[in-house]
């Protein structure tokens, strides 16, 4: 059987194109599918686009409290020191804090959730653990933007994640709307894997999670599979979810409004796609970026 | 009667707060408003939001020669040395070019083509002339946005624009879309004028038309704002058009599609209220920038 790394080269082993996705976008077997919760018609959404977008699947009460923790943490003077809460490179705001279910037993509780639970095991065709938590916050007028990237690309150069075996649920805290820089996917980009030329620094980490540089597709790559795609941004109010593919191309651009653009991000793993050596040959990155201990199955719990 | 900058002091004569616009922003004559072209639905929204949006006003096809045009330009080294042309602060690719009526005949018909002529005329109340004409283009990915600001700020401050009698007609030359950095307009803020702090460089123009520092109003009031009329953006097909009144509060994004963003500029001031010496005291700003001696009013030409 062929290495994952002879499907995915990247970065140190940068070839020029675009490769076919080489595995399934919807790992669940027949039964499962079948089973639900979610619907034929919602899996083949999910599989199509590398996403499915539901809005309004929470309610704004139900999702306030973690803004108000997110809140607490911008005010605490020794948690903004600690290297899983990234700064803005502009400003002295908080732009993402990682490992946010470790701090806190509501956002633990909120990963857990029977209904995103249930979803994620059907996506994923098997039990799931955390492999990534964190709140990504734009404040008003100063969030600055994300380049256009796949997770996997970087979690399986930096962290060593083998296989496209993973999906990132998006909780908004914040309504999203058009001004406030809200995620844009490219459908359909989860079936090609993307090289992007540049190696991969030691500690990139300390730099890419403010501003990416390496892990940036070229732009004719981008520009044909957005030409091919288009470009979607799945707005709503705060509550919403959204779940992609860890494969889908995404971005978002800078909050040009008053209004603040919190997101809460549980990137679920499936157990039989734990984490092996980084594929870039460099050490590790941290625990909080992603998960190498705690990989114990999940289990729902009522929120 | 009160000098003008008693109602606009901003920069050096810089004070906190919002000043109610103290003329009118419509200055037809009854009978101007009854004649048209612009209907009293029309005028009322104008008057209301500070900008009326024509989606599809043109046809692609009678604005495709002009996107024709821009390409020539920034394909001839020469002209991309000129002062009236900007360069992007990140790329070697054209930001801006200005003068545009005083370099293309097609742009000089354009800018005095009956239907556009009119409907100025009548916004205005008076006869009318070019105060400045530029194309402005974001490449594909590469295109950077433009701080939040009132035109007629700096129109006052750098060119010595008395009043707030002056229009911007905006012709879009490729589809305006939500991805590549379309125009964003306060709608209600051409009521209040924000004063903005900071001492305007000499030269500022030469940085401004990249980046703006100088004249950009204070977040507080921003947020003041788009609270009160929310954020728009207008969106359509090449050939759309939008007029907006010389004081409102507009801004744009960052490209981040593959699909170039070039609007068409065209000012359309008073003749009742031609350039004094700029109100900031430095020195006027290039004629590209601001005319004060081609002020002839204009007269419609068949496109």
């Amino acid at each position: 059987m062929l290495q994952t790394t002879e499907f995915y080269p990247t970065r140190e082993r940068y070839t020029e194109g675009r490769f076919p996705r080489n595995e399934p976008v919807i790992h669940a077997s027949p039964v499962q599918r079948a089973e639900g919760p979610l619907s034929e018609y919602e899996l083949e959404k999910y599989e199509r686009d590398g996403f499915l977008s539901m809005e309004g699947y929470f309610s704004p009460e139900e999702v306030a409290p973690f803004f108000d923790e997110l809140d607490q943490i911008e005010k605490d003077p020794v948690m903004c020191e600690k290297d899983q809460v990234i700064m803005d490179p502009n400003q002295q705001k908080v732009r993402s804090v990682f490992d946010m279910h470790n701090i806190s037993s509501a956002f633990d509780r909120m990963t857990r959730h029977p209904h995103l639970l249930s979803m994620v095991q059907q996506l994923l065709g098997s039990e799931v653990y955390i492999h990534q938590s964190r709140i990504n916050d734009k404040s008003g007028f100063c969030g600055n933007g994300f380049e256009w990237h796949s997770d996997f690309e970087t979690w399986h150069s930096e962290d060593g994640m083998p296989a496209m075996r993973a999906v990132s649920a998006s909780i908004m805290l914040t309504d999203n709307n058009a001004f406030n820089g809200p995620l844009m996917l490219i459908p359909g980009s989860h079936q090609s894997f993307v090289p992007c030329p540049g190696e991969t620094p030691d500690n990139n980490w300390t730099e890419s999670l403010k501003t990416q540089t390496v892990g940036v597709p070229p732009r004719e790559a981008l520009a044909d599979l957005a030409n091919a795609g288009g470009i979607e941004q799945p707005l709503g109010p705060a509550g919403s979810l959204l779940l992609f593919e860890c494969n889908t191309l995404h971005a978002s651009n800078a909050n040009m409004s008053p209004w603040p653009r919190s997101n809460l991000f549980f990137v679920y793993n499936s157990v039989d796609n734990r984490l092996q050596q980084p594929f870039s040959g460099k050490a590790p990155r941290p625990g909080f970026l992603g998960a190498r201990e705690n990989t114990r199955p999940l289990t729902a719990v009522r929120p």
